[in-house]
């Protein structure tokens, strides 16, 4: 069971080694983090880009490039096409974007021919320690589905349940989450909360606990589910997975645990064949690093 | 302007004294708050409640009943009948929660005859200070209006705008939340978000500057606000309000901060005649002796 990212990252040293592929890697922070995941042993890299801005950056940050594969492609877009497909083919294990806007990123990995579909929704999971906590949490969706329908929620809990088990939990708690931690038909969220769990009871969602509408103390702190009542539930204070009611309660948390309380943290987009990597330009190189450590444990499930 | 709970506990310092009426006060956990709250010169109380149960609440806790003044009701909703009338005739300052289902103690703090009622809409603030940081943020709402329309969310504003005028700060910054800093029709929040901005550029929201809507970290992180692009913006990291989208990703944020994260807070019900204390059982003595303090401060600046 991963206990946090230092266990997280020596459960990377017992899978085969990784490799990434890079789209657009004329990426300073990019490659900065892609350098500590080599020497750290997490994953190679094939850089896909223009390699005469690769080479000063390279150069500047003391990379030698010779320990990379690259493959000079100026045009990001087609230097996207070229790095997913190679994800594809199964030339490499993830897929990481680089200095190439979200957008054009997303395309990549969504195009018919040498993308990533699988024809699941695709959802972002973050995975969070908290200090003074030996265990991984998975919160999602914080960044990529706005209003998620109830047939979307399934999806979310599906995708992030098999990050779960990649990263060696068995049976995850998933906690369905809202203000309050009984039904309210005022409050939708609660009610499809509800319906969740009735569908992981009746065998629709499997390979995990679902307990819903839960409070977020509730789901967290066991002293605090006891304190309030934990009768009848599943879930007492001890959940794995987060799920949001939607992308504002999900992105506010997220930054308020990143900004406010500095906690270590990764991130992977999901439901694809492979694992993408998309973090942001403002994430630190331990955030690119655990994020490519989580990539290389799931692409080691994947491929089992 | 406060710069953190040591300020404004300093600032209760220069404040008349002030007095607590409590509702049903056989509470331990509140007995032990109020305790502090007038050894530390931040206001005495009343206690209104069952006598022969506080007394031997008061005697485990080595608390000598004989610095209060005690009014003896068995009953509790006349309990807090009686304790609520006492703010509204002026003889107590700020109105306190104890061993009363919330329910029944909204109802005295809404009763039409000795109650708290203002016309304005109920709303809850949560002060918050975060470690390294030394200001104070309100955060509102996170517990009391579960889908705040428009007009809510104006009166939500000028509601906690109130409470950072008595914490000192003469024209805050308000940051309507939202998972992304663009208007986009999609997103209903985002359109509310700059409808509110709008409303304070027309005058119609005053004593504050309003900008939204705003992802967290552009609200509160000069760097990532710098860093993603401030121009134009009225808000750059330096919100003092942050305005929630719904009572989800309120209060979910809220418990992420006080549960994960152990911040220092306090938090008060607004919109009345006279501030409302009403914290949790689970909160801490601390939050509840923060929670007086800011009560004393914010009724101070309403007897002015």
């Amino acid at each position: 069971m991963s206990k946090g990212f230092d266990d997280l990252l020596s459960k990377v040293a017992s899978c085969s080694r990784k490799k990434v592929s890079v789209a657009v890697a004329q990426d300073g922070p990019v490659l900065e983090a892609i350098e500590v995941a080599r020497t750290r042993g997490i994953a190679d890299a094939i850089l896909v880009g223009d390699l005469k801005k690769i080479q000063p950056i390279a150069e500047e940050l003391k990379i030698d490039l010779s320990n990379y594969e690259v493959i000079d492609i100026e045009d990001p877009v087609e230097a996207a096409r070229k790095a997913v497909s190679l994800v594809h083919d199964g030339t490499a294990d993830m897929y990481m974007k680089g200095l190439i806007n979200t957008k054009d990123f997303l395309k990549s990995v969504l195009d018919k021919e040498v993308g990533l579909r699988t024809g699941k929704p695709l959802s972002h999971v973050c995975v969070f320690e908290f200090e003074g906590q030996q265990k991984l949490y998975f919160l999602s969706d914080v960044a990529f589905i706005p209003y998620p329908t109830l047939e979307d929620k399934k999806a979310i809990i599906e995708n992030t349940v098999e990050i779960v088990h990649a990263c060696g939990i068995d049976c995850p708690k998933v906690a369905p989450l809202a203000a309050v931690e009984v039904v309210n038909p005022k409050m939708p969220v609660t009610v499809e909360a509800d319906e969740l769990t009735k569908m992981c009871e009746r065998g629709e969602i499997t390979g995990c606990i679902v307990d819903g509408p839960l409070s977020l103390d509730l789901a967290i702190d066991p002293e605090a589910a006891k304190h309030k009542g934990a009768e009848g539930r599943k879930i007492v204070g001890d959940a794995d997975v987060l799920l949001f009611p939607d992308i504002h309660a999900g992105n506010i948390t997220y930054k308020a645990l990143t900004h406010l309380c500095k906690c270590k943290n990764g991130n992977i987009l999901t439901g694809t064949k492979a694992p993408v990597i998309l973090t942001s330009r403002s994430d630190s190189t331990e955030v690119k690093v655990n994020s490519l450590a989580l990539g290389a444990v799931v692409a080691e499930a994947m491929n089992k």
